[in-house]
């Protein structure tokens, strides 16, 4: 009974959020209401009151959403011994991560970001999602140098930076000028890597 | 006379453009109303519609003011015979772009991107710029390619748009997580480039 219980308020949260996100959507958060929530989702006040006090709450959970989707992603790959490169492993995360959303994303995300610079508490749980984030793939750069391939003394945060930036700003180019192939990444990136340079200099 | 009054024109125009970018910095662009520019520039509605019919005209002249900076910053690298390589060359032009208003390009750059999924001139506009940039970026790495610097089966357009995707995603991390020098993307950009990797299979 408990278990059931469980599943329903689960089931009831997604309802709210896939419906929420629909809105967010088709007419941007400043243009969306709770009302337009509930319509959407057909459900009472006291139904979505119930999950989520306010709309800034429905961006925050949506924005967190994707970003545990992303971290869980990163996490992964710094577990493992032997990590993809970087045109394997970005776009193998973006197709991860927008399989289950292509239509919405990237679009969501310039508007999340945009939100950080008026919502405090947004702000914050992406600082810490970020964080995570970075963290993963400092681990993953540091593999690359163990293995030999990167030189050791390429500053492993500056290059995860570097490698998130890649990602964030292939879906900005999404969302602003349309559909792109993940594929484009992955050759874009391998032509970098490919780059014949000398070694850092100290 | 006539050269004056084009500098009195040409003045004005700034006050205001330096004025709506100081609220919209301040406040945001939904939270931002006409009348307060006008209060922020001590200018009448007369004088300031003249130049500019609406809030949403401020928006893209800032954008395309900005724009017009980068562009020209990559055409000038497009027509160099040796230009320099992206971890100098991208840093270099964040610097002038953002040298004269480091304090609130990121965070302008987020909210016009977010702007452009509900303003269709903006966006055309944006994608026009886009177009120029990536036009530009297109010849500089074919440049790299002849040089022997990059091997000649990479696609030219998909590493320009993972260059492009770097600056963007860099600007991003800048919006959200405060002020980096742009030494960070310039030594992330070089591991990258220094990675050991085997060329790219046809």
């Amino acid at each position: 009974m408990a278990r059931v219980s469980q599943e329903h308020l689960a089931a009831r949260r997604r309802q709210i959020l896939d419906g929420a996100r629909r809105c967010f959507t088709r007419n941007g958060f400043h243009a969306t209401s709770m009302q337009d929530v509930l319509q959407e989702t057909g459900l009472s006040a006291g139904a979505v009151y119930r999950y989520f006090r306010s709309k800034d709450d429905l961006i925050t959970a949506i924005a967190m959403e994707v970003f545990d989707d992303v971290g869980s992603a990163f996490a992964d790959a710094a577990r493992a011994e032997d990590p993809a490169l970087p045109d394997v492993l970005l776009p193998a995360v973006l197709c991860r991560v927008l399989g289950r959303r292509s239509d919405t994303t990237p679009a969501l995300a310039l508007q999340v970001w945009a939100e950080t610079l008026r919502n405090e508490e947004l702000a914050s749980r992406m600082r810490e999602g970020y964080a995570r984030v970075l963290s993963s793939w400092i681990k993953i750069v540091h593999t690359y140098q163990e293995r030999g391939l990167m030189p050791k003394d390429a500053t492993a945060e500056d290059v995860a930076r570097a490698l998130i930036g890649a990602a964030q700003g292939f879906l900005v180019q999404q969302a602003l000028f349309g559909p792109l192939d993940p594929h484009v990444l992955r050759t874009g990136l391998r032509g970098l890597m490919a780059m014949d340079v000398p070694e850092p200099t100290h």
